[in-house]
């Protein structure tokens, strides 16, 4: 398994980052088919494959403090005011993928991109582990 | 890996198309252990393994009216007057789902169906990918 | 591809039960790199991947009563009252996961732990399928 773990700069406000980037890059060194693994090592972030460009990041983040509001009703009450949140987040968003690859290339459609989601405004650097199976 | 793409009708209403029976068609060419991989390469729907025949399709669509309502907040604007939120979907519902294939078989519990989860009334046909990564 | 499968107690309360140890005892067999798959070959739990200890298992299956409401609304009707919402977690809380193994050893984040979530209180033990897809 070829795996390698890269550093993501999210800033101190939640974001939706495109990592299709990043990924197409780490396969650039893959000719066959198989998977691969987006993971995120962290207890409050996720990984969401989506279109972005036209809107829809925002709103993710705008349904998400709808379904995990950022108030202090959360047992979990370390970090910044609402912060118990972004830890129920990975249950819902999870904190992995699994794309095709074919020939080297992802199979993504047209309008999808893999994205690291990151409502936590207390932790401005991630960790993303990209890896590929051969299948 | 083997790999198919193969194209379901899910029309223009709201839906729970039932793939299981396409996935153990796949399967029909595979004796080993592994993983089936399955994959939307779309950004309007999602996979999700539930129990379909009593009614639970249905309840998941409801559910999901809730958590991301076909008003017109969204900031996405193509499409159908809320269509926004389909865009939203892939996030919670994921457009990829990895299950253990055992001798060929795939291994499911009793009441569960591989099934693609369109909530897109604009796009009545959706191509679904099925990859086989042998263990 | 290595697979066992083992029983969990869960108990007559939903619950957010720890699978991490299981899984570290599962690749004690392992020295290298790939996948381990996690599968719940049920229709009424998933697989979260989230901090245990702080609060936020209790969080997450607070935000689940919101999101998913233990009420008679569910077309699903059979077992407990509100038993249909636990058939529409699967395709929230999927019933797998991947997470990436680097000689042996899980690639878990310091706060990470791999969870059975199981809002069922009619099934007091649970299924779960372990396997290692070696890359």
């Amino acid at each position: 398994m070829i795996s390698e773990e890269i550093e993501i700069r999210t800033g101190s406000e939640q974001t939706v980052h495109d990592l299709t980037g990043e990924c197409e890059r780490f396969l650039s060194q893959v000719d066959g088919d198989g998977l691969l693994h987006v993971w995120v090592p962290h207890a409050t972030a996720g990984v969401a494959i989506i279109e972005t460009g036209a809107g829809s990041d925002h709103d993710l983040l705008k349904a998400l403090e709808h379904v995990l509001p950022r108030d202090t009703n959360w047992r979990h009450r370390h970090g910044s005011p609402g912060h118990g949140r972004d830890h129920v987040l990975p249950a819902l968003v999870p904190p992995y993928a699994t794309i095709p690859v074919l020939g080297g290339v992802l199979a993504l459609g047209t309008w999808q991109s893999v994205c690291l989601v990151d409502t936590n405004v207390d932790n401005p650097v991630r960790k993303v582990r990209l890896s590929f199976l051969a299948g």
